[in-house]
């Protein structure tokens, strides 16, 4: 089965807004096993985006469109449907129920540009919005499948899982890629390219492929074909291992595990609490941990020592250290992790202080470096970090680097309580 | 003049690489005022590019390729070209020299492979390269103008700006397209487009496209052709102030002002401290205020109170406003931007406590549900938001509101001190 995408928006030819759905959509077909063939972008014009629709319904067997649902006169993709069809919008009374209700639900007054998100071509169904207004389509005709999906990512992303991928896996017949995403901490890609380059060496199965996603995370991709998800587990197995013996102590998780995910399963699982400290990640941190459900079982919350009094008033760091090494150094930062610790009753405090930039540099403390610390009953470890990214860049690395400093602090704990004595 | 964008590369279309290149040549063609019609991603099969490229030949008189211009087997497009034109692929010796010299000037030695990229079609001439090895091919025939440029943005960004669009500025006979974004907070895009359909109906100048990007923000792109920025401003200025004459008190900004940043500015004009005390959010606002460069001169920091005790020992939240209303109330909201104000000596305090889900929700306090508050002597204000998107959008969301406090109290404070006491 031969599949195609459709980005519909006047803002994608415009290079106002870089089109991460088609992305999206297309790393799941290659999930599935079928091939994607063609990406196209139109703009908010009925004729265009017709015949783009007929080209596509002439030599693919599944088109998928992303944008034009919305509620406004340059939404154009449910007339090109119809077009397609040659057929007539007509009102979907049901949906224009469930527009009103969500409206409702939100203590918000539905407008009457709302209810053109109801007008349905006769053949094709709704697809349920969790996310949003705007119903999505589909149509299955003469072997055909069209599903016409909002352009706002988040609701995309959730139709296109709950409501298309069901449909398309019952009806692919390919054999499917499988695929498992080794995420790191700590390393480089040329590094880890290196020390993996016999695995990524092509022609072998899995496929082994490093890449980059955010910063200071690096990945490798395992992809495989296989009939099912236990065959491709199989398959996996021995090279993870392999990848895992080179280089375990910077594999943090796999897939969508997240560092802050990860760090929160250990603090749980130690029964352990965390506070922040954050200064030139002015929150960041705080930010990713909360990210996670379920973050309030152990993260206890943190200050934003921004200015200096913040950090002698909030935090207790003293005068002298801050007048004899200055905001941004390994003495402060430990003060800063030992003072939120003892503020809010934390096992563990976690503390940043660095210049982010584009100002506050100087030859002795230049944009980008970055102290982080972690104190715990009894000690505390600092780290120097010298980033070369631009303000938010810098602010991510080092938001990162503190995590992956918790993380590796708290595994080695793990590793050294599951020793048993005897066994050494 | 119509143009379109040929992108090509089997990793676009397995959703590996989100495509960068064409939203780059998207805008620069904007502003020349050529009329992009569509973009195309095609894998790397020859028969395809080709079909490709014979299409676009045959519907655009502009023609940028992205990609398969590298060593390896895969890399089609020299090949595509040379059908499009009917002719054979001949090595250019010149073309052959300046590689040798570029992998000589790193000391690098040049493989067989990389002759294939000194391979032309006569009636091609190459693009010269100063990012790489690869040289880019340029076809001008018959009133059509063909472009094959690598797919590393960093080389294709160098030979489109250096050799490419001094070419099309000569050729381009249109007017160049400027385009104004009005950035709003506080109101729906379909509330927005009623309010402004008069101005967003086909067939104005400027016109007028409601959109939307990140949760809590709408936007409205104003677009019209003219000979040079001066005369876009002039054409901008009566519709810029109707749509700011109805809706004014949601226009925080234009083009790449953000709200942050809007807020700093009042801040710092009105010499005010601000500081932030985050439950539901866990730290977002504050990342969000520190991603303004100089932001140090005005927020002082926070405290993150995720924890029920943070709030009473940190902010001194009395245990009595706890037990009476909750940690998810506007008393408790009330009390924390008051707490953080005097705990850090703020002019300003901001709260926000909410439920941000998946779990926690209950029937009278649901998920979603945020209190805001702001602080500032002698007064408070609070906001009751009901947010319906999962855990990461409401805290978005979130800190969008919040932000959207503080700017409408600075935005007021403004106003009426700019007030004469005699006009009124």
């Amino acid at each position: 089965m031969q599949a195609e995408i459709i980005s519909i928006g006047t803002e994608l030819l415009l290079g106002e807004v870089i089109d991460t759905n088609a992305a999206f959509i297309a790393r799941r077909l290659a999930e599935l096993g079928i091939d994607l063939y063609y990406k196209t972008t139109v703009g908010d014009n009925l004729g265009r985006i017709a015949a783009e629709l007929r080209r596509a319904w002439e030599r693919s067997e599944i088109i998928i469109t992303t944008g034009g649902l919305g509620p406004t006169q340059d939404d154009l993709t449910r007339e090109a449907v119809a077009d397609l069809l040659g057929e007539e919008l007509v009102l979907n009374r049901d949906e224009l129920e469930k527009m009103r209700a969500f409206f409702a639900r939100l203590g918000r007054t539905m407008t009457a540009n709302n209810e053109r998100q109801a007008m349905f071509p006769p053949s094709a169904r709704p697809l349920s919005n969790a996310e949003g207004t705007a119903p999505g389509l589909a149509v299955m005709k003469d072997g055909h499948y069209l599903f016409a999906l909002p352009g706002v990512p988040a609701e995309m992303e959730r139709m296109l899982t709950q409501e298309v991928l069901p449909i398309l896996r019952r009806v692919a017949p390919g054999r499917p890629l499988f695929s498992r995403v080794l995420r790191l901490v700590g390393i480089g890609e040329s590094a880890m390219a290196e020390a993996v380059g016999d695995l990524i060496e092509a022609g072998r199965a899995p496929t082994v492929a490093p890449y980059v996603t955010r910063r200071g995370e690096t990945r490798l991709r395992l992809t495989v074909r296989a009939a099912d998800a236990e065959e491709a587990a199989r398959l996996f197995a021995p090279v993870e291992a392999e990848i895992r013996r080179r280089l375990g102590r910077h594999v943090f998780g796999a897939d969508d595990e997240t560092l802050e995910g990860v760090v929160g399963i250990l603090l749980r699982s130690q029964g352990l609490t965390l506070a922040t400290a954050e200064s030139c990640t002015g929150g960041l941190i705080g930010h990713r941990l909360t990210n996670v459900p379920g973050s309030s079982g152990y993260y206890l919350g943190g200050v934003v020592a921004y200015d200096n009094r913040v950090k002698t008033d909030l935090l207790g760091v003293g005068e002298d250290i801050l007048a004899a090494h200055g905001a941004v150094s390994a003495e402060t930062a430990r003060a800063m992790a030992e003072g939120v610790r003892a503020a809010l009753g934390a096992d563990l405090g976690l503390a940043s202080t660095g210049v982010a930039g584009p100002g506050g540099g100087t030859p002795a403390k230049p944009v980008g470096l970055v102290y982080l610390a972690l104190a715990w009953e009894g000690g505390a470890e600092t780290r120097r970090h010298l980033f070369a990214w631009d303000r938010l860049g810098n602010k991510e690395a080092a938001a990162q680097a503190a995590l992956a400093l918790v993380w590796e602090w708290l595994r080695e704990r793990t590793e050294s309580r599951t020793v048993s004595p005897g066994s050494i």
